[in-house]
């Protein structure tokens, strides 16, 4: 996960319950966990709870105590170079695939590093920080937020290499039993040139600006997600089977890797069912589908004869929809909506599954990285990834917005990663 | 080497010098190599030189001679498994990494396979034929010269294995020694809607197209391309050795193949030399940089502290400086460059080195793949590559064109690539 | 760790005793591990330690308990699964590189299922139980006694691999810090036929046996194992930079894994220091020399112009000794050992460093598995592995004799392995 | 291939006629390829046969024509570089997985560095060469030889890969096609203490001595070898889906590889045939089978309920069958067959596969490698390795002897390679 250059504080005095809060999300999310659970690493692309409970901590303590907070005494000197991730301006670091050697220090010292870290910062904060520092700090929470969801998708992954498929616990987030998904509809939009990007109210990472106008060609996009059933349907003709539906490099995949399914699925006696943080569960067909690549979710949408929409696509649709309360749909002057239906919107966008898009993550014009170590950069990451728009079910609450841009690899998997399909209008 | 769809034939009538020509040019590159120079493959990305020939020829045995021509022999029923390339459509095929091990046919057995299917394409398109028909032979000759450049391409790889270095002969393509290269000057140009995409007028690939607006902002791009005295500088500077200037996956690159200079360069005794189709060759600090791939160049650019362009300003850029005169300038109503020196343009846009643009090659807006194996397809490879525009001293006269778009993985070297800067204006 | 065929069990009424030691003794080395140590798997070679404890256990489930214990009600059915090493009689089993990923059941867990089991065994053991029962749990702790030994390997393996080099704790087994290393002696042997493998007195592994005639030339052996003083000395001579010294595949391994020193050897500042299970600590250049594999012990020999003893040479030489009291000499009666210093013997035979022997692990004359799942077997290993003789600071007390053959690759130096000389007489 | 320290001339004057007749059978084995079929190299381990066809050469110019021939002119400074196989001794060499890119020299100067060698060499000979010359020259002929066979075995390899399945041409040595293969006859032999090694009379490599004493214990062995019928009941009944009957590295191979059948064997419309030096051919019951590694020979030897053969048996039993005229029956006083049937002896000892022995290639008791160059030597490969004994239809005439001793990984199956079983008695 890339730390983002921090734009936009909370503004004064309300950093520090943001911090609170966030902080002691954290702490919920680890209780479930033993000590065993939280240190092992089920592949490097993934990171123990344990490293990412004290990664996000050593954020708070390297970016702003050490160099703020007058008197303040580091916790260890070795964590340092434990838990920096990939700055390359910080220094040394231990090896990203040998993270899940550290059986110690344990849970309960790295606990014990974060209350050390928590006491600090909430002294600071208490005493009228600086803007600088309630930037930083605001960014340090939205950076733990992004850790929140990779320590339960990281999880997820460590639990389903077990044969006894344990359950995370009462704590974990789940969608709730859908009943019959509904047919999907289709929401139209007229060409023109929209605003995209993030427009400065609140906090952004540096790679959602500078917000700048696009020309979008008229489009319909999908008011819902796909879903397992309609999975089922792509599987059962063949869907992971017909080199001509696939990339090329995707083709390669499904041969290499013979996937067949979605990730964390498997058939017995002629049930499929997925792991899931509730451990092994029947695959629910009105429910969205989730742990698809790019790969699959394009191969997907040349099947059902339509497309993956564009970043640009997806956020507009999202603007136009109202779906984000807070963000005003008045600013998208020059586009509008066709005419959709009453009470037709995009459902969906946030909170279940996050949606491929069709678009490389690449910076958008007039981007430039942050200078220094916090801008140590998600221009660094532009290269070979593809845009996840909206937020799912392990995001934390009022991490996510409209210009929200997630990315991995077009080949991973483990990620709660679906799809919503577009068209040409 | 991907087959594009055709779009526009020549005319009627023209097809069949032009057909003539192409397959004189390819017997010519073919001349100065033995039977084992044309058949060694010297890495799963390169293809032998035979393989090159008999491909091309098999394109027009395959979707040309056998439908089109009654009573048409074919040349020899195992040929179809061996010189198919990829399409899936068309059946099994000889594995690509296994292409070096036919040390059988002969390259003399390939070029009596050449003269075969030339003879009978001569025939058909001496007889009238129909306008699919000279469509596809168009499609096929300019599919031929993408092969032509490749095939040089490749034999430069692996010339550069062997310690002897050995020359390619006097056919081979060379860049004139250079004088000084001159301070780079800048061309402007204001924001706007630009029209980007083939025309129509003559042949294009599918993926050239369709034409459609794009939404441009201030620029600036260098009226000529980084020089090997420039790339020198980059290496003096530590540019090789700094992570902060480079992708993440760029910098794992640098690190795990001990990139330290361009491709076949080799230094001995304090002297830069790089293997070339003449052999080696001391460094021309004046001729462009050549064989890097495009991690470098954008760390090239981000240590110059600009960037690479996007391939909609290259080509605006390319249409508005008149560097392709059959393009008509009229075309750009709405988006004109900046008032700039006297005499000034885009120089070395083609048939010196390709060039890297930060554009991941992606469909544009309403494209769809062609149907049938001729449209097995651009769209396929959609996924990890970056579009490079210009063509190089290896590319065959007349093959190039503004609209162009060729593409590859960011990390591959063994193409003539090399860049042009450019930055917000 | 393979597990042998049992031979011999104790006697009558001598076995409940030995179990209850071995069992506590196991318990023992646990008492240091915190859950997440116990859990953690540093590498495909290694289990962890929790694997070691649990999969003991199992065996003891498996082949004694359920078959012979009436109403034994096993301890969790997941559990033959999860713990089964590589019995392809006994079913699938979980995959040995993801042993690692067994987060649960946690380390109380195990400790209670070892309760469990050893609450069943005593019952059983106390009850005058059959022959067959009671050798077979000889073999189990046998067996365990074994994965005593790799338990402390594969957690100074994972120790290792921490920044924080952490100690394994107060009960970790250590050399006592040796006098300065006297000069080596050299025991001289003649040649003739001799006695080798297990004559049957006590307990032995299959491959120990049958025991047999041997014909040995005339030979000497140094009378204690190699220093890291003396390793020092190869390694300054450039003896890790030498090819001619080296086996080609040994030579191999050095360029590609960088060999410069022993495993877990580091310098800082000029001084060596070695990883053990007291942490990081200076090397001692009168101690043993340890880690290092096949292909160093070898290049070794090379350098100092002796050679390897053979596994015959060691097994004879250790018998002549007197250095195992239990193993009366009178047995050789055909082959007598030179006359030599009085109080001269083979030191350091047991208790310090396993000891390379240029034998490759092989069967010996008229060797035959046992049949049935506890004979699946030492004979699956016997290629590509290397015999080691004696035994090191690691293996518990009273399990290792003059017959004990101890094997692995060539290319192995996780395991506490050092080398004695020996050259022809 | 190993180049092997010499021993024992031919004796004066009888060395030019020898040499004239090996090179003469190096360029025969020449004619039937082109240029490409010369160059191409199929695998790492293989090398092609330009290369076989020059290293020799390179082993007589420069371990002979350089220091002894005075005013001798090296035909090619670079030769050295590039036809060196691995002595690390003779400085820097191309590397072997590199030996395919060698597109030039061309073969046909390759023929011409042979002629330029073998006209000194001639002259040398002739001039009443000192005992060292003839001494080194004789051990390159052998060498030679070594390398014909291997030209061979790499070329069917090199020729399997290509779905046209060419056939070598006329010179291809085959098997005569075989009547119904009879049933297989037991040679048993009492134990007792056997003269193993050459013997001094002629030439010999240096690890087939020195010769030695080795104890024996009573064995049989078969008088044929396995036939591919009988390999076929093997697969029927199941031996490459059985995992107790593998060793487990030959296990793991079995399931990495999909080990079915022998390599080169394919299976169409239920017919097996096998690709050989005459093109893909039906598999014939009665002939032996061929192209099988050690895992698979040891498998089915465990299968059959017996065992392969040590290298000591083979040839104690090759030499007491005088299945080796010139090699005098008289030598082997103290251990003497059993009395068995009139007319019975070791048959298909030569020339036709070799036969895997369960004996890993180790040095002979008081085997030390020649010093310099010649003798890097055997030792270098004393790892790893089992040792296979005969000779097979690709081995030159004259070229192997009873205490021959071929050897490679357990693993490998492009040689001619095949087995005999034996039993205890």
């Amino acid at each position: 996960m890339t730390l983002h250059a921090a734009r936009a504080p909370l503004g004064r005095g309300r950093t520090s319950g943001f911090y609170a809060d966030v902080r002691d999300h954290s702490r919920r999310l680890a209780e479930p966990l033993s000590d065993a659970d939280a240190t092992v690493q089920s592949m490097p692309d993934a990171s123990p709870a344990k490293w990412h409970l004290a990664h996000t901590t050593w954020f708070f303590e390297t970016m702003i105590l050490k160099p703020h907070l007058a008197g303040y005494r580091e916790f260890s000197p070795v964590f340092g170079y434990l838990f920096n991730s990939y700055y390359e301006t910080l220094g040394a670091r231990h090896p990203r695939p040998k993270r899940g050697m550290l059986t110690r220090p344990a849970l309960d010292e790295i606990m014990a590093y974060r209350a050390h870290v928590d006491e600090a910062m909430e002294r600071l904060l208490a005493e009228d920080p600086s803007e600088g520092v309630e930037e930083l700090a605001t960014l340090g929470c939205h950076h733990e937020q992004q850790h929140q969801e990779l320590l339960l998708t990281d999880l997820l992954h460590l639990f389903a290499q077990s044969p006894l498929k344990p359950a995370y616990g009462d704590a974990g987030p789940a969608l709730a039993p859908a009943a019959a998904a509904p047919e999907a509809g289709w929401l139209g939009f007229d060409g023109g040139v929209a605003e995209i990007g993030h427009d400065g109210a609140g906090f952004a990472y540096d790679c959602e600006g500078p917000r700048h106008q696009a020309l979008i060609a008229p489009f319909r996009i999908a008011d819902r997600l796909v879903t397992n059933g309609e999975w089922l349907a792509f599987m059962a003709d063949g869907g992971y089977r017909s080199p001509l539906l696939w990339l090329a490099d995707g083709w390669a995949k499904v041969c290499s890797e013979d996937w067949a399914a979605p990730l964390y699925w498997e058939q017995t006696d002629g049930v499929w069912r997925s792991m899931t943080l509730n451990g092994l569960q029947p695959v629910d067909p009105a429910a969205p589908v989730a742990h698809v690549s790019y790969f699959e979710a394009d191969a997907f949408a040349a099947w059902a004869g339509k497309r993956l929409p564009t970043e640009q696509e997806w956020e507009h649709a999202a603007q136009a929809a109202n779906v984000e309360p807070r963000e005003g749909g008045d600013r998208i002057a020059r586009l509008r909506p066709r005419p959709a239906g009453a009470g037709a919107g995009l459902k969906q966008a946030f909170g279940e599954v996050w949606q491929w898009t069709r678009s490389p993550f690449s910076p958008y014009p007039r981007f430039r990285p942050a200078p220094g170590a916090v801008g140590e950069y998600n221009g660094k990451f532009m290269c070979g990834q593809f845009v996840l728009r909206g937020s799912s079910l392990a995001t934390p609450p009022g991490h996510a917005r409209a210009s929200y841009r997630n990315f991995f690899p077009p080949d991973k998997r483990w990620q709660f990663s679906g799809l919503r399909l577009a068209e040409d209008a």
